[in-house]
């Protein structure tokens, strides 16, 4: 990770961070143009890509040698081909493509949060107007619905899998912040016993409905349109799923929110969260500890939280105890805590 | 490079990518906030940082952390340290930091060709409007001129040993596009028998002569004002230096000029180009052949040319033999063309 263990100082890792946005301009441009599709499709030379996707030559090559050295194309005698990670995840044919994803992750709101980052880092929490992307109804969750649902569908099996192996008895399960919906959607349709509430702001469980229409569940599905802040959760659940969303605010508010969802679970019920979780030292795994970055410039006071500090949390709202399972190869770990 | 080896697909590298402007981001903040000299100076916890650099202790830690994942800082016990490249290249008070060329390097127009990438590739060139950086006097070139000049002090230096190792007989020098003017002022620090004429446009050559100034060699420093193919070189000279110049254009200007340096030339003259000269396959070295990519988004129809292409040019140009030198620890290579 680090290079102080060379002989010689070198400028490279200045001028490959420095230049580090051109690949995220790289990946995106190969995306928008299906370069990745085209070479599935047994495109290979420049010229052959440039003419399925309708640019000059010149611009083609240039872009299939950036995105070779990035890694994400192979190169033998002037001929580009796909590395297996790229034919799984950026042919468009394919189920896991995550070229959809792209919008959200580089929509306008999350790309200006980065851009205000000095600000951010003077201040401690995003330098955005209002609240960033806490704003209510905020339309990036939208987008965020639609296009990180295929991404999803991978990570909710194992978590259903996960937390109900035996999918053998009635589960009342609330989705929190249900987004896409494919978190209780993956425990509905792999358990038919399972009732799922799905809670979100109203323009973004339209798509949770959608996909639960589409999964064959829709007769099992409810839902609660709203701040989870602010609504009544109802009561009984075996379940509460908490995906993707306390990173969003400061231990306090998670507190608040943990204690409501306390409330609303059953006797013997259970609170499964998924969340990055950086180790205690905070910079290990890269993947969930860069996450910190991410809640810095976006949202007021968010963060990626240690597993003691989650502990703790859970703790202060009167769950009795929690336990951390990691749930490979995402780079997401699960922490259920028990009422 | 690629990850195609792997048993098992994995979605890391396009996190990776698609959030590499945070890595850019997370530099230039640093840098603005002067966290690599504060720790540098012996500020160690993200506290202590924070104080120095006048921002939230929240925003200090997750920005460290950031840059300790991105192999910038190391990070010990809850304290940082620098990297030997870190503490070379990025503290302020190094002789060798690299800070200054952030401002060239991130500068709006040199990013907003970036932005433009997918017109970029469809056309085969720069999207923006005009020529890009090409237009002639062009800002971007005085703020290259002060930004990258301490960080070419180095590369100078060793062009000038390797092309004039004795050091010990009259030589005349023009230097074409001599922008900071650093490689001529190290030919005529190393030999005092040098004469130096500097060509630029006008406002850069202000930046120049100050530098010739302060390396103690105005006596022996003329320049000539304007575009390098409109104005009179004059003649009878022993060395042409090219450097960080034939990239903007394509291989019949670049042809043009050359006969018009050829013609420049005294009998056994020699033209000096340093370049970023990317092996045939186009994909490695990375730096050199990733710098295609930088002229695909700023320039018409610049381009990184391989050793048979620089050769080619200059041939047809009417140089007998061309030779190629790399300059370690330097990305770039040095081609000496013999009239």
């Amino acid at each position: 990770m680090s290079t102080s263990a060379a002989q010689q100082p070198s400028p490279a890792l200045f001028f490959q961070t420095i230049n580090a946005h051109q690949r995220t301009e790289a990946l995106k441009t190969a995306i928008e143009l299906e370069v990745f599709t085209a070479i599935g499709e047994g495109n290979s030379t420049a010229a052959d890509i440039a003419k399925r996707c309708q640019t000059a030559e010149k611009g083609m090559r240039v872009l299939c040698d950036f995105l070779t050295i990035m890694g994400m194309l192979t190169k033998q005698d002037g001929r580009y081909g796909l590395t297996l990670d790229s034919s799984v995840f950026l042919d468009k044919r394919s189920p896991a493509y995550l070229g959809g994803a792209t919008e959200f992750l580089c929509s306008p709101m999350l790309i200006e949060g980065t851009k205000h980052m000095t600000e951010a880092v003077r201040k401690g929490g995003s330098a955005m107007e209002g609240d960033g992307t806490l704003d209510p109804e905020h339309p990036v969750w939208v987008q965020f619905a639609r296009g990180m649902a295929p991404m999803m569908a991978m990570p909710a099996q194992l978590m259903a899998k996960l937390v109900d192996p035996a999918a053998d008895r009635k589960l009342r399960i609330l989705d929190v912040a249900a987004g896409h919906g494919m978190f209780g959607i993956a425990f509905a349709t792999q358990n038919q016993q399972v009732e799922v509430t799905a809670l979100d702001w109203t323009p973004v469980l339209e798509v949770a409905k959608e996909n639960a229409q589409k999964a064959g569940v829709a007769d099992r599905y409810k839902s609660i349109g709203g701040s989870a802040f602010d609504v009544d959760f109802g009561s009984g659940y075996d379940l509460v799923l908490l995906t993707n969303f306390l990173h969003h605010f400061d231990p306090p508010t998670c507190e608040t929110l943990l204690g409501k969802v306390h409330a609303a679970l059953a006797d013997g019920g259970r609170a499964v969260t998924l969340e990055f979780v950086p180790n205690d030292d905070r910079v290990t795994p890269p993947e969930s500890a860069g996450f910190s970055m991410q809640m810095l410039v976006g949202t007021p006071s968010g963060d990626a939280y240690t597993f003691p500090e989650l502990e703790r949390m859970f703790g202060n709202a009167g769950f009795s105890r929690s336990t951390l399972h990691p749930l490979p190869p995402t780079f997401e770990q699960v922490v259920i805590s028990e009422k």
